[in-house]
């Protein structure tokens, strides 16, 4: 062991007390490990009941994560918050609201399709007392494939079958318009597909909201478009209270909300999603709001304080 | 809402694409709402299973928390880490180590002694799979009733029939010396009865671990006196794996690993507690130890990082 015993040992005589060290205890049944604890939290806003659902995370490598920064410029920051070596854990949250009798979700996770060490919102959901079938709305912040796949399995299986689906306007436009689609890179052509076959069978039956109003009573648009190009985040509001989800606005908070002038390589207009995150990161510092994030480690919510020339997210504590 | 509109809208025309706005959606019963997960989160060292079990938390006023720094210095670290305002919020979390077939555990929360907020140990520590009747030893930290009221509740019942209980000698040696009790001041009396109330039944069967040596394979004793006579940190050692058990070398890690020279008011021998905490952190920083910390706040796990003249708390990436 690393301590140094004259370094720690105060100096004080130890007693000599007889010791049991060494003693055998009585030989008992070894206790079978349950499994991590269901990765949901509960909180409140007002009269609205907020409860974050994790999906688990995917592992990606650091290099070429960031756009246009030194690789050792990244990993210095990525040492700094004890990422595994030359990794970044992406993790995933969704929000379940419940409104005024109503089981509201902002986003669905990766479904069926995500990697490996994904897929766990299903169980995390049934575990926090929630059923598939019994949710009304399902609010879309942007149609990346970890943040829609929820809602269609591979098999082609709707997940929610009794729910009212709601989309940015702006971002259904764009997946949805197949010039968009012909004129894209190859790269790219996948994400528009998937779109398609998440989307496709719903038909006319996909809502869209708009910018600046409300999606839902007590859940308002906020416009954050960059990270794709309707991308958008959400206030949540009762009485005086306020939580604002922040989506994608920033990938790892580690990287991110440190850096925000930095970009993941999954925003789609960088300069666009970079105003977009330092005015929102600036909103939450002024107003000292409450914020979740979609991709910041469970339980995913806390508050943003200014640090130097970026930002840092300070985690609530679990209570 | 605070967002101003100016400035979050990019200027894109909305699509004037069909909105739900309003729409009604189909009435559904609402979902009972869960309460909060479990709180427990395992990890592993090495071999060695560790599950850190939460005891809920305490609050306790700003005011006097800090010994001899104004409030409004702490004040100021408080709402930056965003506490309640003029409050403090103590979490309690205990390890429990599965170790070579061995259910060990590291202190036992408040039992049905603490404030009306905890208390939520043995409904945590049954989630995580566990039965008070199968473990094997206890160790103790210290003696402060946080870490102790769990062994025996209110009315006597001893909460672990068929467990070893294993406490620092010097910790033993002086809180159940009746001239330290006859010496103490009025407002500590209470500690050293609460101390012969959980152990005075157990009598010899008590044992007693020393420092710098191994309390039962797998976890060493590190001295660290100051916040009680005999408060003890510990090693948990696998392979090339370590963790540290901090126990209370600090209270809650953003007023205290911020501030390594400040003393919580449970410190009993400031000085030396000041002396210890700077070094144990130092250690973690040197070797980028993963540590644990009975108060920080759940899953109460992390790595050390410089920060300034003190040092800042980097939680683990919950998985």
């Amino acid at each position: 062991m690393p301590v140094n015993r004259r370094t720690v040992l105060t100096g004080a005589v130890m007693s000599a007390a007889a010791s049991t060290l060494g003693t055998p205890v009585a030989a008992q049944t070894s206790v079978p490990a349950a499994g991590q604890a269901p990765g949901f939290y509960r909180y409140s806003v007002g009269d609205i009941v907020v409860t974050g659902i994790n999906d688990g995370y995917g592992e990606r490598a650091l290099e070429g994560f960031v756009r246009g920064v030194d690789l050792a410029d990244v990993r210095k920051v990525a040492d700094e918050e004890f990422f595994p070596a030359d990794k970044v854990r992406i993790s995933y949250t969704t929000l379940v609201l419940q409104i005024g009798g109503k089981v509201v979700l902002i986003d669905t996770g990766n479904g069926d399709m995500g990697p490996p060490t994904s897929g766990r919102w299903m169980a995390n959901f049934r575990a926090a007392g929630f059923d598939p079938a019994k949710v009304d709305t399902i609010i879309i912040s942007h149609f990346h494939g970890d943040h829609i796949n929820g809602l269609r399995l591979k098999d082609g299986t709707a997940v929610f079958p009794n729910a009212e689906v709601l989309v940015g306007a702006k971002e259904w436009d764009f997946w949805m318009d197949d010039g968009q689609m012909s004129r894209a890179p190859e790269a790219m052509k996948g994400a528009f597909q998937n779109v398609r076959r998440v989307f496709g069978p719903m038909g006319e039956k996909v809502g869209r909201y708009e910018a600046d109003k409300d999606v839902v009573p007590g859940v308002t648009a906020i416009p954050a478009y960059g990270h794709s190009p309707g991308h958008t985040a959400f206030a949540i509001s009762s009485g005086n209270r306020k939580l604002i989800m922040l989506s994608d606005i920033t990938n790892h908070p580690g990287l991110f909300v440190r850096n925000p002038d930095w970009s993941v390589v999954f925003d789609m207009d960088p300069e666009a999603a970079r105003l977009a995150r330092r005015r929102m990161l600036d909103m939450a510092v002024t107003d000292k709001l409450q914020v979740a994030f979609y991709h910041a480690p469970f339980p995913a919510t806390g508050h943003i304080l200014k640090d130097g020339s970026g930002f840092r997210l300070v985690p609530v504590q679990w209570a």
